[in-house]
């Protein structure tokens, strides 16, 4: 079977799936996108997802191209043709193709393209080994909290991380505290026994996973505190983790050249993680009933 | 006639210019790009502008995906074709093609894509009469010397300057300094007459026509100084002026809501203007006779 992608109205082959050069998307990197993961055929915290794209669509003022419930039909459809039942599901919207000028075009329609994937199998084996960080300094511009497609300070960091033999980088600001990682959120569990993250800044973006680990540690009646920690602190804690769409709850073992706890992935991580796991399925199969 | 574009080795109709969906310009802004003016067929400051390309592909590690002398005869093709003897060619390479993930792909082919124009008649006008310029919060990356795509910050601040009725918006750093516009360079002439610009630091991309500006000053005998300067000390200048490679050298004549001197072009403006002309006229003649 071949791969399927959805461009600007059009189910077309993957191979053959492309967008005019004066995309300002390509140009401009004038768009946002969304990764939504899929358990058992179905996206996962959906709803967030979608009002994450719709706050950052507002914060570039780019006109949503289509409502939310054909988005919706065009989505399952997508994973329908792609035969997709675990995996995740892309989504780009840009301002639309106009000659090149930077201020907005007056007429241009907005862009619209997915794709959709399935899992990689190596992320439940990172769950349950732990991965290491390197951190770096946070290079990025002041509006972290719009999902923007303009990356390239994310891939330099990412990229860094990987030649470091590390799966992510945590990006530091100027005051020497953690902001997060270059697609993922940054979490620390200190030796009192508090689940610590940074608070939603316009220094990171809203992780949707993260929103659903916060609340499920709350549930279970967890010590959670939102404040901004320092890379000392992250290297003393008792345990770190990271989360993201396509991750989910990753044991951070290692940070730099430290050590985090005794090197394993700790209990409280791996409980959030099974936490999350169970509610990625629930999440899933909560909509295919509704 | 219609436009032509180069697009990864081809001559193609402008309208059916295309890059894959999974360019990592499209979903990264994982590239770098060139403006360069076309004065009487030939382009203005060529190997200027090829120096910096090849300085920010290595900033991004993105090898060359031709050498220059092919550069430049596709370049020289593609001005011929589109019939372009006053106006712009505009030069974009990318990573490339691949699967979507942040850190760099192992094996893809760098995208090379060309589009040339001829100018807009508007600029000569604004050069005569000058413009007005806003003041916004810098809030781009710190390494703003590479001439990267990650431009949704620079977008931002242009629309700003468009809706103010303004031409441009001058980005401020956290200590109230001007560092550059969103798509040129800033300079201001103190009441003693020196012709002030921010040194080319991470802050800004060293323009080509900036650098050529100061050399023809400094050969006049002009009092140049390289610091950062303030928006109240913009606002107290005796003049202002803006320089890109594709305005040239624009007076500015207002400041948000101030006026710059007696609110009409200055005449050592108009002086570096006249020069600035001559040199594009002179270089891209010297490249005719070469």
């Amino acid at each position: 079977m071949s791969r399927i992608a959805y461009v600007n109205g059009r189910f077309v082959p993957h191979a053959e799936a492309a967008v005019h050069i004066e995309d300002r998307g390509y140009q401009f990197a004038d768009g946002v996108y969304e990764v939504i993961a899929v358990a058992g055929g179905r996206p996962v915290d959906e709803t967030a997802h979608l009002d994450r794209l719709e706050r950052s669509l507002a914060a570039v003022h780019i006109r949503p191209p289509m409502a939310r419930q054909p988005l919706k039909l065009v989505m399952r459809e997508l994973l329908r043709r792609n035969r997709v039942r675990d995996g995740m599901v892309y989504l780009q919207i840009t301002r639309g193709v106009a000659p090149r000028d930077h201020a907005f075009p007056a007429t241009a329609k907005p862009a619209l393209v997915l794709t959709a994937q399935r899992a990689k199998p190596v992320q439940a084996r990172r769950a349950a080994s732990g991965v290491k960080v390197i951190t770096v300094e946070d290079i990025r511009w002041r509006r972290c909290d719009i999902k923007s497609i303009s990356l390239l300070p994310n891939v330099l960091a990412k990229q860094m991380a990987s030649e470091a033999g590390a799966y992510e980088a945590w990006q530091v600001d100027a005051d020497g505290r953690v902001t997060e990682g270059s697609a993922s959120n940054a979490w620390i569990i200190t030796e009192a026994g508090e689940i610590v993250t940074r608070p939603p800044d316009a220094a990171i973006l809203a992780g949707i996973t993260r929103a659903a680990v916060h609340e499920l540690a709350a549930r279970e009646g967890l010590r959670l505190v939102e404040r901004p920690f320092t890379v000392a602190e992250a290297k003393a804690a008792r345990e770190a983790f990271l989360t993201s769409t396509t991750a989910y709850v990753i044991p951070v073992i290692q940070i730099d050249d430290d050590k985090v706890g005794d090197g394993r992935p700790g209990p409280l991580t791996r409980e959030l993680a099974r936490l999350y796991d169970a509610h990625a399925g629930a999440s899933a199969a909560a909509l295919a009933s509704s």
